[in-house]
């Protein structure tokens, strides 16, 4: 029930959810906990999400515990998967039906795990549970992107503190994604090469921003960092869509991506955040030869004040490459991807 | 000494200000107040700031107490007055000194004064002030645009409580004002007419989002708003840059922001919030004879989370027809533009 709204001066568009208003953290300043009632994404409280739509379990029986992670559907859609995209105009104003899907993934059984902690094995799985919705979501012809993200913490968004990572299947191709679209189409036309790739090459030689490199992947601070402690990971292998990683990228992302959340968790002391993933848009499409997907890693540590909103220009007070030596530093126990604080 | 850096895959700039980490409230996750010490802001501490580029004062000599408002550079500037813009490329990279002004208007010398408690004539005085330093700012040729901001409260980005509006003058037109003179670019090619004159007379005729009207302007909540009870204040004469505006708009404007903002502060009370002028670029580069500058108001109730930083779409659980509803509906005490929840 949900309408997807086009601003006629800016072109952009907004999702108007008004169900949305009926979670109860809505407008809640302090930190927001739904767990002091039960949690709904605790085992034996199956029943308090819609049906699993993903699951890896060790026992029992479907839609009850026993599971390693859980995907369902979001109880409160952003976007809901019926009807279609049907752009519709009164006078100035362009609007559709809102559809698309919206989905939780359900990390771990354990309330209190955070993702950050958690063993290599809880990230194959959460990888795994994210390309399995992208092949089963990417056959429906309505959707023309998938959005993977992560709040943590409630001043960065998170309503629910029980370890999740969202998918919405989107029936636009949003702005962000456009940009950078654009600004791979542009470089791709100048020098016939990925720009991702001529970006890695580069920060690899300079090394100034690199935090890490893996056999498959590289985490660094980007050059132009919004946020304090911004950061990206790159498969170092071309590629412009997640779901066409094979298995050694797919478990190679597994190690990386626990290294870059330990060593944030570890020098910013579990800081709010959010990670994106940034694919091109799904098959079915044109094909995107000059995209290089990659995942975004937002710590939530400054306000966005009304410089940001009136721009869209961020100032950052921490530069990237004192960001990138910082966690750089950080010390982990070897394996594990647990911070090591001795 | 600050530097702006492009991000060469999105094209958009960002402010890297790194001395402005030396400001003890930043990555403060709690309520921001620094007046725990004495406030710079407060008469007789005039000697904690930059000396005043702008003041109106009835008593006392310059950069002294007897002051009714006061403008002065911003002591940690993100962009700072020397130099030149000059886009700089060391490989991928572009980068330029950030050049620009930074300055702030206190805009009362009552330390606890909110700014939708004042009376009629703070108001006229603010608009007067911000009229000022455009004329003066506007002269400078390394300047394209200035930007008018206020950060009201913690969660909206606020680090001194003293009530205050901000002013930076850019050398580059920023994303958000790009996109909406292409906006008012493509109606205008199209309708030969401007494109927020038209939503006017469409909004004025469904009456459904409009909040109020004065004389001189309307306030309505905007058919895509992105953020719950966000509005626009517009003046009804067409008009690109604000700084042309003249004395009747101007001292009608006072009138207008004032009830806007007491029927937020009632409505909502005292919500955090960031205001934002929005007007063409400075005289000097090209004329825009299709734009037309009004405010943005952002009430700041929920949080921007993972789906928003993503995408650019943001999800909005408020409609803008409840929401103006709502602010229709606040009684205010006659003349004086304060709440009466009587």
């Amino acid at each position: 029930m949900s309408e997807l709204r086009r601003d006629p001066i800016s072109g952009r568009w907004v999702i108007l959810a008004t169900e949305r208003s009926g979670r109860p953290t809505d407008f809640v300043s302090a930190q927001a906990d739904l767990t002091s009632g039960a949690c709904p994404f605790c085992p034996g409280e199956e029943a308090e999400t819609p049906p699993e739509v993903y699951v890896e379990r060790e026992s029992g029986p479907a839609n009850g515990p026993g599971w390693t992670i859980r995907v369902v559907s979001n109880k409160f859609p952003a976007l809901g998967d019926d009807g279609e995209f049907e752009l519709r105009t009164e006078g100035l104003f362009e609007f559709s039906h809102g559809v698309g899907a919206h989905e939780v993934i359900i990390e771990s059984p354990g309330h209190e795990d955070r993702l950050s902690d958690l063993p290599l094995e809880s990230y194959a799985t959460l990888i795994r549970a994210i390309r399995a919705r992208f092949l089963d979501l990417g056959r429906d012809s309505r959707f023309r992107t998938i959005q993977v993200f992560k709040n943590s913490g409630a001043r960065a968004g998170a309503t629910l503190s029980h370890g999740h990572t969202q998918l919405m299947a989107t029936p636009i191709v949003p702005p962000h994604l456009e940009e950078k679209i654009a600004g791979f189409g542009r470089h791709f036309e100048k020098q016939q090469s990925c720009l991702l790739c001529d970006i890695l090459s580069e920060e690899r030689e300079r090394q100034a921003r690199i935090i890490f490199e893996t056999d498959e992947f590289v985490a660094l601070a980007p050059f132009a960092s919004r946020l304090p402690y911004e950061t990206l990971l790159v498969p170092k292998r071309h590629q412009a869509r997640f779901e066409e990683a094979d298995d050694a990228q797919v478990y190679g992302l597994a190690p990386a991506l626990q290294e870059l959340l330990a060593r944030m968790a570890n020098r910013l002391e579990y800081p709010p955040y959010n990670l994106c993933l940034h694919t091109a848009p799904l098959r079915g499409g044109k094909s995107f030869p000059c995209f290089h997907w990659h995942w975004e890693l937002l710590p939530r540590l400054s306000k966005v004040a009304g410089f940001e909103w009136g721009t869209g220009i961020y100032i950052n007070s921490t530069s990237p490459e004192v960001a990138a030596a910082d966690l750089r530093r950080v010390r982990l126990k070897a394996g594990t991807g647990g911070p090591d604080k001795g």
